[in-house]
């Protein structure tokens, strides 16, 4: 079977399970009701299904090509973006005063993961504007915004992020791009950047670069940064397209997957004189104004990770559904059963599902709290803000882990049939290995969890959260099914886990064991999806449990199911894990470097 | 820096944890020394970095090509499969009557953990032969072995396996191949086999196809399969080739990995007159003819884990020594730190060297005792038959799994240059993805494991094994080092989990709930592998320090951080899916399959 947009569960998730009905009913978007975020789901559902969907495998066929400094993208690509723009879905949440809707992060971060089921080498192309475009409202000058936003936020042109070089990667301090200063305000930028998605591309007339680089003054390290707006056609006062700036693609990488997104080499000045540059923010505050964009687009590639991790797990259900192969003891059928009867496969298959729903949980909790940051004020706004600053790195490293483990099961329960490139199956693996990467490796996240997020407010972002899923334990526990009860048990032991190990963390790091604490990051930010994700699975299930009518639907029977085997499977990891940080961080920061080499 | 093959580590797993020394000084190979044994071990490391690592990203590239009934490989391909009969690594483990050396099974593995290691696409040919010569040596006619053996095991001919047909994977009762008794007492073969791992190939004058087919008068099912050997081009009485039998290649697989190893559509009988096949065993006992070379191929396939994961490794931690991003807070020398400094980038190497130290360790340990099964007699023989069996679905599912887990982590430390295919490491993903597929899914690995070999002697071959574990375990902790008697007491818990979900899988096998047996069995071989791994290490560590010589060399001092290391996190995981067996498997079996559509 082909793909379905999923769009029931998606917008069950976004509002009963992360919250948004009671964003809406609180009368943070006046005008938005309930009824619009569900036409609007089911709007970009019909449109990822039909346009986007079919180019998934053709794209990853043909691939982007480059030539002569110039890249052409798949059949179908150009198409499909103007269908996309036409319908509106560039424009999503743009701030209105640039032809945007203003609609709620959480909104757009549904129809993201929709996109990414469908088509993820599509979808990355508006992630890297949506990052631009929160950049340059937020720090450029109104000069800029009056030029470049519109035709951003409308989809006009896109916009791309140029941070890495081939020295700094996850160290930015290393880069070396340079811009000088022209007598007539503006910069001229000379440099090599790498790993820049659609750095070039024919979908558009122009393409907007927003370029970190450092000022001959500069002070050494991350604080000699400045971000600059590095148009590849200048762009008049009038609007209009001007000369072509000396910005070139020198080439695109062979990469293992997402071969439709053009991963481009960039040079900038290469004839000399510089690419003219216009600065973004304060000359050497460069950094912070690029986190604006990174935090946007740390959310999105975590529901990049949720996306495939969608796409992957219906293609195995339907495969499960129609191969035969053997007899398991439940089939009361003719012949071979379909191997979804097979007890290792619904394993499988429940494991597949269960990920995906605890990710896309975290990942919709994120963008709601983003939402209430922006549209709260006083403390409410600052308790928010910690909360999604909290909850982005967890975002982003547990959905791109989910996606790629999800993606790997999709392509054991296709047995043979998965390693084919014809089934698909290999394709979302192939994809979604880069996830865990670009935008901040999950080490980079579990760091930023430790190291930044948790001392927030002296533990308090971490406290409120534990806080809160304990109240969801809580009541997963007390309600009237005996099957809850369990699946609140092992919720409350789950956080106790949470707590226990976030407390030694900041031990470890307050008493001068910073390495350990380092050691401990990835397993902590895993203990930390595993946890949070049970909790949205579980409060899912107790909410469709909850109204007579659902009761025993279908659907509510799923939930009911999935959370309980994650309850049960999966959650029970976090005891192992617990005991991984604070017993084995040691032994690891401790291990002499010598004795790693090979 | 290049592949360098681990022949130190290799021999050290290979006498010292698996047992190979024992097996000599027992004179069980009265021909054999163990400075024979690791002057081999020196030449094969030397063949295998000098003449197959260098084919492995070329071949990757080029992959092999059909057309038109042929299939050429990579350039160089003819060369090095040339060297490799010239330097006598295809006779290493045949029967020396027909030209072979018949050295241990565990030699033999240790080898094909080294070819794997440099080229796997290479290194499959062979272990496909392997498996042909055994189940002729076993079960074929005198005429038969005369006329095809020497020219197999020399490796003039290759063999091949065709048992999978598009209907027919892990469920070898629904194949439909047909074979008509002719009346020279040869038969006809008539159908089409899919996924044959070089069925067709341009490295030797002949292939020996072992093809699973059924009679018209076979009983339905597995009962009614019998084997048959069908060459590519008939042999005379004289050894000399004869006529083009009708077998042909329809084509090959375009594959997410192993692009070089031809992955054929085979067709018998195309031209109407039937393939001309000869019988192997009996009429209607082919399938227990095949077990034996699946059980060959089974743990070859777990090697093809463990090499690949070697490979992974090393590329990895070659990386991370001369990559520099960031400050670690340990690192004294000036500006960035290789990241082999940073404690998240030491916790995926050690991870990687452990993980596959740990399934070496199984592996090598199944192939001693086929090798003890072989030479020894009586109860003896019989004992170590029974461990072998034991060992073989977790030396399969278990290294597999291994491999494509650290070949992950190896991407991920690689960062960026992770995911572009020019760095190798995405390539080591690729490949090693079919190993927990082919020759039997990790899953049915599990179920074997759980509903054949546990009930083996009423759970005695698990008992002994445990004992052996528990007897290691104590050793380990009697050691006079501190950081021993923690690992020690680790493995005893672990050990303990090992025991009470056998003896749950033994309960709810004859207690009638055996869906939900089949549930945990992936866990449950998961446990299984962790702590038999973990004991390997530890055991290689202790007797490391053993000897005043090189209680403080690095490798000594490595193999107890490696060891130390796993004990305190992957191991820790005994606890968590103890808890999944026992906890989660009822739930699962009994998910309605319903609620696992899409």
């Amino acid at each position: 079977m082909a793909y379905r947009a999923p769009v029931d569960e998606i917008a069950f998730t976004l509002k009963t399970v992360a919250g948004l009905d009671g964003v809406l009913s609180e009368g943070l978007f006046p005008d938005l009701s309930e009824d619009l975020v569900d036409a609007i789901l089911e709007e970009a559902g019909r449109f990822a299904t039909e346009a986007l969907a079919p180019l998934n495998a053709e794209g990853d066929r043909a691939g982007s090509r480059f030539s002569d400094g110039r890249v052409e993208t798949p059949r179908g690509w150009a198409d499909a973006y103007r269908q996309w723009l036409d319908g509106g879905w560039s424009t999503l949440s743009g701030p209105t005063a640039f032809g945007g809707q203003d609609l709620p992060q959480a909104l757009q971060a549904a129809t993201v993961d929709l996109w990414n089921e469908a088509c993820p080498s599509f979808a990355i192309a508006p992630i890297l504007s949506s990052g631009a475009i929160e950049a340059i409202d937020a720090h450029a000058s109104d000069g800029l915004k009056q030029l470049y936003l519109e035709n951003l936020v409308t989809g006009k042109w896109t916009g791309t992020m140029n941070l890495t070089e081939p020295q700094a990667g996850s160290d930015l301090a290393a880069l070396r791009t340079r811009a000088e200063r022209a007598e007539d305000g503006t910069y001229r930028i000379f440099g090599q950047k790498i790993y820049i998605t659609y750095g070039e591309h024919d979908l558009t007339d122009n393409i907007v670069h927003l370029v970190l680089a450092r000022l001959p003054d500069a002070p050494a390290g991350t604080r000699g940064i400045s971000l600059f707006l590095v148009p590849k056609f200048l762009v008049n006062e009038d609007g209009s397209l001007g000369a072509r700036n000396d910005v070139t693609c020198r080439g695109i990488e062979h990469k293992l997957g997402l071969h439709a997104s053009p991963t481009c080499t960039m040079g900038y000045g290469d004839d000399g004189e510089g690419a003219v540059g216009y600065l973004i923010g304060e000359e050497n505050r460069g950094l912070a104004c690029m986190f604006t964009m990174m935090n946007n687009a740390r959310l999105n590639v975590g529901l990049q990770g949720v996306g495939v991790a969608e796409r992957a797990l219906q293609a195995a259900a339907d495969y499960a559904a129609e191969r035969t192969q053997g007899r398991s003891p439940d089939y009361a059928g003719e012949g071979m059963s379909p191997i979804v009867y097979h007890p290792d496969v619904k394993r499988m298959l429940l494991s597949m599902r269960a990920l995906t729903g605890a990710a896309r949980s975290i990942a919709y909790a994120c963008a709601v709290a983003i939402d209430r940051a922006e549209r709260m004020s006083g403390e409410d706004a600052r308790f928010w803000k910690a909360r999604a600053d909290l909850l982005t790195p967890i975002a982003k490293a547990f959905s791109t882990d989910v996606g790629v483990e999800v993606a790997s099961l999709g392509i054991q329960v296709h047995g043979g049939m998965g390693y084919v490139e014809e089934t698909g199956a290999a394709q979302y693996l192939r994809d979604a290995r880069i996830f865990p990467i670009y935008e901040g490796t999950n080490g980079i996240q579990a760091i930023d969890l430790v190291m930044r997020k948790l001392p927030m407010g002296d533990g308090a972002a971490m406290a409120s959260w534990i806080a809160d899923l304990r109240r969801d334990a809580d009541r997963v526990r007390g309600a009237n099914r005996p099957e809850f009860t369990g699946i609140g048990d092992r919720l409350l032991q789950a956080i106790g886990h949470l707590e226990d190990c976030s407390a030694w963390l900041a031990e470890a790091r307050s008493g001068g064991r910073e390495a350990e604490a380092l050691a401990g990051a990835t397993p902590f930010l895993t203990l930390a999806g595993l946890t949070g994700g049970a909790c949205g699975l579980a409060v899912g299930a107790v909410a469709s449990a909850g109204e007579d009518a659902d009761r025993d639907s279908m659907t509510a029977r799923r939930r009911a199911l999935v959370a309980q085997v994650f309850a049960e499977t999966h959650l029970s990891r976090t005891e192992s894990l617990a005991r991984e940080i604070m017993g084995g961080s040691a032994a690891i920061s401790a291990a002499p470097v010598e004795l790693l080499a090979s």
